[in-house]
């Protein structure tokens, strides 16, 4: 399972300083939401500027005006972007085409989706599925999300999981047929963040 | 009804003089997502430090950390901000209740909105509700959509219509009784900027 480091809440000169701790075990940075809608596109530019060998996702979570911001997305250095599976179906084919022209990935957020909407998107066969507990909801378990969720997708299907994800959780879903695990807080909000990002790649099977 | 015009998708400095142009016009200045994905939360402190009487929305389309990005749209200066109708439940509250701690109004988008989702939220009664048609989404009429949309809510409710809006649009929806009508590329878009927005007003009742 890949890791993938959301980097959230914080000034980009801190972001900066949390990548270098992480790059090591860090499959994926992500340049969370709120560095985006604090910084804008600046944010993915100065990231990709000091770490050009990472993979970036840029989580943009676009909901309309596709074009715009997927192009903007990649142009600034992003691997990976991600539109909302809540979005209008005709968002997600234009962030499908852009990722294609770009030959990047896109991320497909699942975050709180209804079953008659899953049953219409699972079908973008190319997109990355995030199935994403929402950090407002405090209560719920990202394992039963997972659960109810992962039977939607056959076995060709590239999943992550995102939201509250720490290692605890990770030891209980490190064999289900997840490609990425995204983790924020349990390695960005520790005292000893490389430490925790080992730690966490271990339970992966990193190195 | 007033007049909201949004900016989107032009860099900051152009968004500056699109202001100038309609300031005599615009009830609110819509600083638009895309604003705020290229540059973050400078956009909105720039543009209410140039425009400190106008009463701006920033349309953070708030999905998920509400606490945080609330927070930091109030205070880069927003008298209005947005979240999305298909949040977790618990986004918007959380939203309604930072909205009322900064004495600030808050703006619930409808874009997407399942009628079950609807129903659960149309109980916020101090938000503004807008019925929003996708960009995205070109062959919709929002006539359509606000004609299925407007009766959920009752006399009191405060009401905006947004996506596509322009003269011909208003000329037919000017008597509903709906607060707010965005206006966007009808008079971004146009060669004469201050003339589209001086037009718009006249058919909304304005001077």
């Amino acid at each position: 399972m890949k890791l993938q480091v959301a980097i959230d809440r914080v000034s980009l000169e801190k972001a900066l300083n949390i990548i270098k701790e992480v790059e090591l075990y860090a499959d994926i940075i992500e340049i969370g939401t709120s560095l985006i809608k604090d910084y804008g596109m600046e944010s993915v530019r100065r990231i990709k500027e000091e770490f050009p060998e990472k993979t970036i996702l840029t989580d943009i979570k676009t909901i309309d005006q596709a074009e715009y911001e997927f192009n903007a997305a990649y142009k600034a250095g992003a691997d990976i972007a991600t539109v909302m599976g809540m979005a209008p179906i005709e968002t997600i084919e234009i962030c499908q085409r852009i990722a294609k022209q770009y030959h990047k990935d896109y991320m497909i957020d699942l975050l709180e989706i209804e079953q008659k909407k899953l049953d219409r998107i699972k079908s973008f066969s190319d997109a990355i599925f995030c199935i994403h507990l929402p950090s407002d909801n405090k209560n719920k378990d990202i394992s039963l999300l997972i659960k109810s969720i992962l039977p939607n997708f056959d076995s060709l299907s590239r999943i992550a999981v995102a939201g509250g994800v720490n290692a605890s959780i990770l030891n209980k879903i490190k064999n289900l047929p997840i490609e990425i695990a995204v983790v924020g807080s349990a390695i960005t909000k520790t005292n000893n963040i490389s430490k925790a990002a080992k730690e966490i790649k271990s339970i992966l099977g990193g190195p």
